[in-house]
């Protein structure tokens, strides 16, 4: 029996014991559970914009410390009795939910509403060692294993590449079109790059942040507008000959993010959402006249992977710029105060 | 100078003069004003279900009596200066906004969202003669002069046929797809017939009326069920293992009916809804979990003129089946209260 299964192993792992109230200390090892299982050994893991909801007291954490973290590249360990396709050995990264990749819902590219999703913020893999459910249909191996300078990028690819790679598809980014980004945070950051690897002509980034602004430009951002809300529509419907942009990514999920991205969007045009739309809410009548193309949430992120580890792998994109902090595990707390106080904006967690 | 545009001439046309009050009256005739115009006779107008908003006093009808009506086909009798590809004779089909055919939102398919789009609300084409602006864009001529067993079909292409046309075609149908449709009005018996002609595998409507529901089978329906809401919903997942419909057209415009198409398509489905939204609003989070496409607004019908002509001229569809009461213009009040009361789907005015 492998090591990993004994009886009272301990792992340090982070754990919410309320908003503001992050720690760090031992909790069961992951272990198998299901035969679909495997376990990895962590290689780094990162803090969420969505973990800050719980911290700031926005989502209710449940009763009791809840274990934290979704995003996971590492090593696996171990694989239950059905496992097929992953190996014990394997360098893989895995996405924000974990999917059978075999459902009609996944076989269509929405993994992450899979028919049997396992959300692995429920599992917590802010810790050395997580429990991978559906592992084969959730785990996709690199060629091999990655230099630790590939480490960061691999990172970004288990959730904030991902999201905005699939906010920049669902704004319809391809040769030729016009796309603006809201958000310069590290998921807008991913839509800029996303979109320009997808072929958009123009790439219109909203921005007041200098640092931000810079890597948005590295991204391939063609222009930065410093305005918000509706005045950020009208001066993009300014520069594209009054029709609007032909699609935009919206990387915030607040009530002005949301319109600003519809008001954005010419009519018949694309607007793809990942921000988790806290206290949103949308008039019929007034989307019913914008005539957008409105399609957004989780990011099906495993979709993407096989495509983002080749890019990766390949030196052809750098998406790990957009962690701006690299702490080990043990400081969490300090990342996340760090995002909280908008000092950083994504924190790489090292193991 | 045709005797159209001589001072002082009038025609009888359909005024509201607010709420359940509709006058068949004289006003001034149809002349042409900007260069790009024609003037149609019409040959048949009918009332729109959008009609008895205002009719019920649930939108506002402006300052004094206004013009009512913005579906027409008819004869054109008189021409502007620039018009180039309509003829004086040609018999026309146009939809119920009035486009360029040649802006950058044209070309993209969205003719209702024209930058230089005209409403025919405004026009009023519950009348003897219609102006029709921006002619060459808005205007497609049929074969030759139609026989009269055309007259209904040609007359439901101008909005309701290619409304629901657009619903389906926004829901995505397409071969080997499960499509619901939510609402057994004129538009859903539309979007029936569109799913169906695009060739939807399978067709759910929810209907409790028996003639309605016979239409939707004329139509293509496949499965009627009796259940609203939730319930619908609930009925369609159980009805398509688990998943719900592939997509859903929306025909009705309420909270209920929105939500009824949303949550009866699966995740990564498509809803394309039609009903104009009064008194919706719709949750983001909620909205977010769903990760459907949502898409609808004012049909682009005009993209669809072409075809439905070609469909409906070739005696391959029969749409103006929705028509169950038939009227002279004269007794269009008539009308008017038939649909109010629930005792006709769909009223034709002839001329």
């Amino acid at each position: 029996m492998p090591t990993d299964q004994k009886q009272g192993e301990v792992m340090r792992g982070v754990m919410m014991y309320g908003p503001g109230d992050v720690r760090v200390e031992e909790r069961a090892k992951a272990a198998i559970i299901e035969p679909t299982d495997a376990v990895i050994k962590l290689s780094a893991t990162c803090i969420c914009g969505s973990d800050l909801w719980p911290y700031r007291g926005a989502e209710a954490t449940g009763d009791g410390p809840a274990p934290m973290g979704h995003e996971y590249i590492g090593v696996v360990t171990e694989i239950g009795d059905q496992v097929r396709t992953v190996k014990v050995g394997d360098f893989v990264v895995g996405s924000f939910v974990a999917s059978d990749n075999s459902c009609e819902i996944c076989a269509a590219g929405y993994q992450s509403r899979c028919i049997h999703n396992v959300m692995m913020g429920a599992v917590g893999t802010q810790a050395e060692y997580a429990r991978i459910p559906l592992a084969d249909g959730t785990l996709v191996a690199t060629p091999g294993m990655p230099s630790a300078d590939l480490i960061p990028s691999l990172m970004a690819a288990s959730d904030v590449l991902g999201t905005g790679w699939y906010a920049a598809d669902a704004a319809g980014a391809a040769p030729g079109k016009t796309i603006a980004v809201v958000g310069d945070g590290a998921v807008g950051l991913s839509a800029v790059l996303g979109a320009k690897q997808l072929g958009a002509e123009r790439i219109i980034v909203s921005s007041r942040h200098p640092q931000r602004q810079a890597l948005a430009r590295a991204f391939g951002a063609t222009d930065i507008i410093e305005e918000r809300g509706d005045a950020a529509a009208a001066k993009i419907k300014e520069l594209t000959g009054g029709y609007g942009a032909h699609g935009t990514a919206e990387a915030v999920g607040t009530q002005e993010s949301m319109w600003q991205a519809i008001h954005s969007t010419r009519p018949g045009g694309y607007v793809g959402y990942v921000g988790v739309s806290h206290d949103v809410s949308l008039s019929g009548i007034e989307l019913f006249f914008t005539s957008v193309h409105l399609h957004g949430g989780p990011a099906p992120v495993r979709r993407y992977l096989p495509e983002l580890i080749r890019l990766i792998w390949d030196h052809s994109i750098d998406p790990g710029k957009v962690f701006d902090l690299t702490l080990p595990l043990d400081r969490a707390a300090e990342g996340y105060k760090a995002m909280d106080e908008r000092r950083a904006t994504k924190v790489l967690l090292t193991l």
